[in-house]
């Protein structure tokens, strides 16, 4: 079974057109959905599947998928599927999604021309809105397809400017009809950039996922008192400034300390810090702070969160601020079946690509699918571990590479 | 000699109808140089020096200025001036500015109604754009009247939308001629509300300052890099926002230590701080931080830069960050003069008002005046310490008592 990296190479190239931004160092694009970038990018793929002799649907929420029906297979056998997303962040590059929805595709066409013969069908999928960036938070075609967002639900979601998803499909002609249900599969695979530098580091080109960590966010707000810079001496001071950082250091520290002793994946950060009023010349009256807590292993998710706690309780008894903790986002961590993942191991053994076991820091859409049915996630090396960036880079040699362990577990997961 | 204190409140009330605010908890007005407001108030206020018998001048930046020249007094001798300014900062209160402009009439009006002979003419004077909250960054007038800033650079100076000061004095009618010369004065007196809870705390009516502050600016620019927070391991992180923090605290420590050491009166603050980009799922790549430092000591001021500079090293050593600091904005400490501040207590014991001898912690027109002549600060109370707020208070038996002692500093400095 051979992958061609040509065909491959100029499906993701083509693809990069739509929404390509000039003007910046790299490859960058900006496709939202439901934005004529979107439309473009669509039409493209359903052209691509149709070539290739996929029959396709387009789900109420706009989830593309090509289903192929291999010549001996079992039309009715639940199908294997495959796939990622076409939308990208504003300024993104060009592999975070495209990659695996066209690797997908490419596997299909390597098992139809290879003399596998299959038991089941395949499924090449696009999911709607992986991104989050203007309808909803992310992972939302996934959301509906396993069940955990209604149809009217991710319908009814409004951008910034009030437009209904529902409308922003009609728009480009992407508002189809039923639910793509990924329940119905047997299984599914997904091949992503890593957006990470282990796979770089390691010098392999495929990185099977064991498991994508949990996420949570957390709000923490800092209450003190605004005043005046220079008429307030330093013991009359509530500075909520001085109170976040605090909290900022403690967070990172409780992180390193759990790296060391407990979970090696743990991460925590303070990504947002918002002053009010924010002025040189004004005490800080009140910091917001948004820290997000990542781990594979649950518990070192709690000991995080419980150290954030802990400092927002020591800090509130030694300075004169209120601090609160809300918790608005929770997820836990999703291993990844075994039978997809040992099927990726050993796709990579018989096609010769080295791969390393690893977990996933990112969200995916997968993280839905395996709650549902049986899921694999597979990377591919990020140059640099930059993602969401035109600086974005995987080679197009690891890209056939990461497609051909994809082809083989594919091939082996739908085998007759 | 008898201050009215129903005069005096009149004033001031009549005043705060000029931008006045509703539906705010307390007495807010905003009074912004140009405006029909600051139009309105400097029309009142221009009649009312009038009414009392003072000659109008208005110069080629706004500042008005109200001179009596007593019975016996030399017309050609330089004269003893008082006041501040009119404008105020969006949703400020209504005495910061007013009380000493209202003040210096009142004085002039009770020292008309007494037995007191004058040498020497007096002048009254409003300052224009001391908040600097439309055109510049404060402190415009008096920079004029005391030769910092040229009349032309002044009244080119330009709004956020690029209207300059000429035209908007102009529109309201008071681009005058001519350059107030504060140099020209033999003495100037402001009596301006605390903004801090010095007298309030010690029950006394009057505050006379010694010293105004020093301020210096530093901005301190901290680049790490912006990264993925889920898949960049805690051990690769240049976390830009953690390396701020132990800034901030830095700063924080070496103030509390140089007030317990060094000088009871230094602060430094760090009112601001901007994170880029300021995701909760992406770590800071860039924060600048705005720090405000202030004390009576210049001594006290070089060693809290140093201390900022001294934790910019050390967390650019310890962390994988650039830290980059400058020092835009530069001002030295102010001391009054003698004789001003000794008139100012002797008068305090001659009204029977309680004084409190005091710095400032903040800027005010004076900082500007005694660089060219001899400069007296007066402070009335503010309760709470509040301030630049509908909040902002002083009882109108302390207005009164203050501008007593404001009116027996000017005729002792005023004697014949």
């Amino acid at each position: 079974m051979m992958v061609s990296e040509e065909r491959l190479r100029a499906d993701i190239e083509a693809n990069a057109r739509f929404g390509a931004l000039a003007d910046v160092d790299g490859r960058g694009r900006t496709v939202l959905t439901g934005t004529e970038a979107n439309e473009l990018a669509r039409d493209q793929f359903v052209d691509r599947l149709e070539d290739a002799g996929l029959e396709v649907r387009i789900d109420a929420v706009g989830n593309v998928v090509g289903r192929w029906d291999p010549p001996e297979a079992d039309s009715t056998a639940p199908p294997v599927a495959s796939g990622s997303h076409l939308d990208s962040v504003p300024v993104g590059g060009i592999f975070d999604g495209p990659l695996g929805v066209y690797a997908a595709l490419e596997a299909v066409r390597a098992i139809q021309e290879s003399d596998r013969s299959l038991g089941r069908p395949i499924d090449v999928v696009s999911f709607t809105e992986e991104e989050g960036q203007r309808f909803g938070n992310g992972l939302l075609g996934s959301s509906v397809a396993t069940g955990r967002t209604t149809v009217d639900e991710a319908l009814a979601t409004e951008d910034d400017s009030g437009t209904v998803l529902e409308d922003a499909l009609e728009h480009i002609g992407y508002r189809g009809s039923g639910r793509l249900d990924a329940a119905a599969w047997d299984a599914w695979l997904e091949l992503h950039v890593e957006q990470g530098t282990k796979l770089e580091r390691a010098g392999a080109s495929a990185g099977v996922v064991t498991s994508i960590t949990g996420i949570t966010h957390c709000y923490v707000d800092v209450a003190g008192e605004a005043d005046h810079a220079g008429s307030t001496p330093m013991g009359d001071r509530s500075d909520a400034l001085a109170a976040a950082s605090e909290i900022v250091l403690d967070v990172e520290d409780a992180a390193n300390r759990i790296v060391v002793d407990d979970s090696p994946s743990a991460v925590a950060t303070v990504g947002k810090a918002s002053v009010s009023p924010n002025a040189t010349n004004v005490i800080p009256g009140s910091v917001r702070l948004g820290v997000d807590v990542r781990d594979v292993e649950p518990e070192s998710m709690e000991a995080l969160v419980e150290a954030l706690e802990e400092s927002a309780r020591r800090v509130e008894a030694e300075r004169d601020v209120d601090v609160t903790v809300t918790r608005p986002y929770d997820i836990p961590p999703e291993p990844m079946a075994p039978r997809c993942r040992d099927a990726m191991l050993e796709a990579g053994t018989a096609t010769g690509v080295e791969t390393v076991r690893m977990h996933s820091g990112a969200a995916h859409d997968t993280m839905n699918v395996a709650r549902v049915t049986d899921a694999g996630l597979l990377f591919a090396p990020s140059r640099g571990g930059l993602s969401h960036n035109p600086q974005e880079w995987t080679d197009w040699t690891d890209c056939a590479r990461a497609t051909a362990v994809l082809a083989e577990t594919i091939a082996r997961l739908a085998d007759a």
